[in-house]
């Protein structure tokens, strides 16, 4: 992911950027504009890193880093734009984002470096085709937001698009962008693969799960993966196979998940239990990786058959 | 909840139990059907604990039990018996029930001790009286299997019914029963509150997030409680305040959640921004505490402004 270097990442918590500063990271984007109560850890994480960015998208939280010198460098900050996705950010078309860009680059103590966006809007598409029009579009909107910054006299140097969709397709008007900041793309999942972003080939992370029931009675079996292990993420998706999709077993269909239990039926047809042993290991894709792998306190790196090590996930925030 | 001992609960998981039994618990439930391949972690959990009971509902998994003995005692399980909820459990009109319990009522290493059950039908009811009404047929249903059982000639102890609803309401009819299996009801939620097992007062739990972001341009505000905080628990549920309730501000709906953000509207009307500054804390109760405190490696336990103490739950399987 980043190229064997300890260099150019993104974060969504401070705590995952304090754990990755204290294994030897830099140049640290912070992927939330910051608020002012953060500022004494941010401090703490630019004075670790020789580079650690923050996004802003509002007067008050760039006034409070303002406020706030740093000892022989300058904060680094990014303009959040919001290009159609209606979470942070400036929207995209306002003349706020020259009025915020202005600011920031006539600062003392902060120093402008670009424009940081994320497209929510690809996460809609459904083929790759209309994937790469979105990201075109997304482009085209994040390029325009470039242009009239610089065209009022402002220094862009990064201008970055986020989210995997795009990032996996690639349109070619993405040649213009500095930066990229995919996440996702590290596991992929059904979701992805419904927005054409990727082939379920390349989804490189499973939940292990085993049969602790048969109920032919109501055409059912019950798995030991419950939405503290899945999530319920996609429950409302609609998707053919339900919240997931079983390895191997294209016929399978997870219906619902409570706690601890997963209750899975087929397509069509009865259920043959005697497929599915009891005790028997199922893998399931998960719906939203993100969503699933924020559930689990570790995941297994394996290859086949071996377990090769363990990574655990950064938690709280 | 144990009247000041360390005995008599349940758990839904075997890290759970390994944790309680090492910190001196004992007369312990695990609340799942046991699976042959948990056997060599129950049996030292058996080991630890002067009593630790399984659930069963098929021959396969007691089989497995019956030819692990253990040293000096005996394995002691409980039927599970689905009285509707259709999620695991041998269906209460069924006559495998019967089958079941002789089976363990005459093994050699094993010791019957009775029926288990969770209403999952109690959730989906909307007022104390349809409640209790459940109450009472789930009661009538788990006495009834008890009393076939009896006069099969078979002694049963123990006779449990699960779930936070009709434990909340208790119908006369449950004095039946000899033991009731309760989890959610330690913090309630918002969900309870529509099944009419609680109202908002008796929640014990809140998220707490800040405001990151103020959107008047889309009728929004935004915080820093995504899915990975609160869950996507409930986003399906139609309610009038969205996903979760804040307080002290009934006016405020969860719209959606991504990972670390959640978009926040009004229930009418345009929202005024200056009601709730840039960084300002809000609360929020959970639709469903059981999803929302699994994904918090730390809860602070608080009186008032005070901090008490902190719990860490119990994380994995």
């Amino acid at each position: 992911m980043t190229d064997g270097t300890r260099r150019k990442i993104v974060v969504s918590t401070l705590a995952e950027a304090e754990f990755f500063a204290a294994g030897g990271f830099d140049d640290i984007i912070y992927g939330k504009p910051v608020i002012p109560s953060q500022i004494p850890r941010c401090k703490k994480l630019q004075e670790r890193c020789t580079q650690f960015h923050l996004l802003f998208e509002n007067e008050e939280s760039f006034y409070s880093l303002e406020r706030t010198p740093l000892e022989n460098k300058k904060w680094t900050v990014f303009l959040e734009v919001d290009i159609g996705g209606c979470r942070t950010g400036v929207p995209w078309d306002s003349e706020r984002v020259i009025e915020l860009a202005r600011l920031a680059s006539q600062a003392q103590n902060v120093e402008f470096k670009g424009i940081y966006s994320h497209s929510a809007v690809a996460y809609t598409k459904t083929s790759e085709t209309a994937l790469r029009g979105q990201a075109k579009l997304d482009t085209q909107r994040v390029m325009g937001v470039c242009d009239r910054i610089r065209q009022a006299g402002i220094a862009v140097d990064s201008v970055g698009l986020g989210d995997t969709p795009s990032c996996s397709v690639i349109d070619d008007s993405m040649a213009n962008l500095t930066e990229v900041h995919p996440g996702n793309y590290v596991f992929y999942d059904t979701q992805q693969c419904g927005t054409g972003s990727c082939t379920m080939d390349d989804i490189a992370v499973r939940v292990a799960t085993r049969v602790i029931s048969h109920k032919p009675e109501i055409n059912q079996i019950v798995t030991d993966s419950g939405f503290v292990s899945l999530s319920h993420d996609g429950l409302s998706s609609n998707l053919p196979n339900g919240i997931a999709v079983f390895q191997d077993h294209p016929e399978l269909r997870l219906q619902r998940v409570t706690q601890e239990h997963g209750c899975v039926s087929v397509k069509s047809g009865d259920i043959d239990c005697r497929a599915y042993p009891l005790d028997s290991m199922l893998f399931i894709y998960p719906y939203h990786a993100c969503a699933t792998a924020a559930n689990h306190p570790v995941f297994y790196v394996h290859s086949g058959d071996k377990v090769l090590g363990t990574w655990k996930p950064v938690k709280g925030w």
